[in-house]
């Protein structure tokens, strides 16, 4: 998916929600749990109940493979449902040496048909950019996370008084470009928004946080709104576990809808719907 | 495995030599190819021709998920045919926020039993502590890597002029101890392992670089060595593709005998065997 592609999607659906599918056997509605895969019945249930109101999935890999092959099976099943028009992040944070790298590329934009994969930043520009030789596929990189832990590394300062997670930013753009590269933020420190558009100003950012971790959307859209929005808002556990009753279809669907509202109302204020 | 197994382990087979099991379907030999699981045909070779020398495996999991489900059906096979008496190393890069962390814990300590995990350090301590909670497994956290891009932010220095991987292994003492966390540090950087030992005098290390990236096995042992050998010496494809022939097998079993004959001797030098 290019980034046309995907701008084009924010401006059609005026939604720039991403949902997160992380399906928790011990959180899903129990009548699923005879099925023969819960996991994609509830992923697919989930997407037919939000579509119309997201341009992104978002499937986190440990809820997948724990369970094993079965687990990766019903990961496979759920990247082909959720099809070509809506992008399909794997939230899988890899990252090691370059050849490495390569066969996880190789996982999720070819074994797997995902168009973006969030990467961890530590290992260095070899770590990331074999991620980045695949064409229309992108990287979403981890910058400011959304989680206490943040804190132990992310906010050192280098001799220029550069938190860690600018100097990633700023030399991670070097690596990629706007089309293929975007940064994982967390909604959870709006405060630090303006410092990481000072770095990016174009550039996408995935947005986790919202919900259940406590983020604002309304803040978050505020302080981190770009010329092309620029923002994709992920919410996970406050739509896909709305309700953990045969309801829980409906119930998504609702919380994705009154999300989407929402964020109809901003980018009409922004100008850009 | 508790760390007096480990060193039991290591005294008994005068060895610290760890193998790679990084399987790659265009470096491993052709008559393979023809079998129903390549991949496990190649490990169980491997793990046959090398045991007697070895002390810890590390598959790593790129190279079996590229696969897809059945990829990960060679992991397990991979997994249960190296048994309880030698180390597992699960080489993952994994790391999220706590709730998942969590599940990639159950992936590699119950769903597959492996004994430890490679653990990336960027998002902090609830993302490596779910990892922690499990008796008698491990996690090895990256520190300095053996990569080039290792360069771009481990060697980042805040106000008292600590590298980011000091900092990284300072912090994350005190999440764990001696005895379920080890820090990987490459041996391609001998002249920052006593910076290393510095702050972690009594850890294990998982030591990545020795042979195809050019780490020397005799310089790293002499500055990495601590009272409990505290060093496992990681080669993967110098000895994996020692061969591509039919004769991979016995190829690899000279390449690791040789290497177990040169940790012996730096053992008895040191008065540990």
């Amino acid at each position: 998916m290019t980034r046309e592609q995907l701008i084009s999607q924010i401006k059609n659906k005026k939604s720039f929600l991403c949902v997160g599918l992380d399906p928790d056997l011990n959180k899903i509605p129990e009548h699923l749990l005879k099925e023969k895969d819960p996991i994609f019945s509830f992923n697919k249930a989930i997407i037919d109940a939000t579509r119309e109101h997201v341009v992104a999935y978002k499937p986190n890999l440990a809820f997948y493979e724990c369970h094993g092959a079965k687990g990766w099976e019903s990961f496979r099943k759920t990247v082909d449902y959720i099809g070509n028009d809506i992008m399909c992040i794997a939230d899988a944070k890899r990252g090691d040496i370059g050849n490495t790298s390569s066969f996880y590329a190789k996982t999720f934009f070819e074994t797997y048909n995902c168009n973006a994969i969030t990467v961890a930043p530590y290992m260095g520009e070899d770590s990331v950019s074999p991620f980045l030789e695949f064409k229309n596929k992108w990287v979403a990189l981890l910058a400011l996370n959304s989680n206490k832990g943040a804190d132990d590394f992310q906010f050192i300062k280098n001799a220029d008084r550069e938190f860690l997670f600018e100097q990633v930013i700023k030399k991670s753009k070097k690596w990629g470009n706007e089309d293929n590269l975007m940064y994982v933020v967390g909604a959870t420190r709006p405060e630090y928004m303006s410092l990481v558009r000072k770095h990016a100003p174009n550039h996408f950012l995935l947005v986790p946080g919202v919900g259940a971790q406590g983020g604002s959307l309304k803040e978050i859209s505020e302080v981190g709104w770009n010329d092309d929005c620029g923002l994709l808002i992920n919410s996970s556990r406050s739509i896909l576990y709305a309700s953990n009753n045969e309801d829980f279809g409906s119930a998504a669907k609702n919380a994705a809808s009154e999300m989407h509202h929402q964020m109809e109302k901003i980018g009409i204020k922004k100008g850009f719907f």
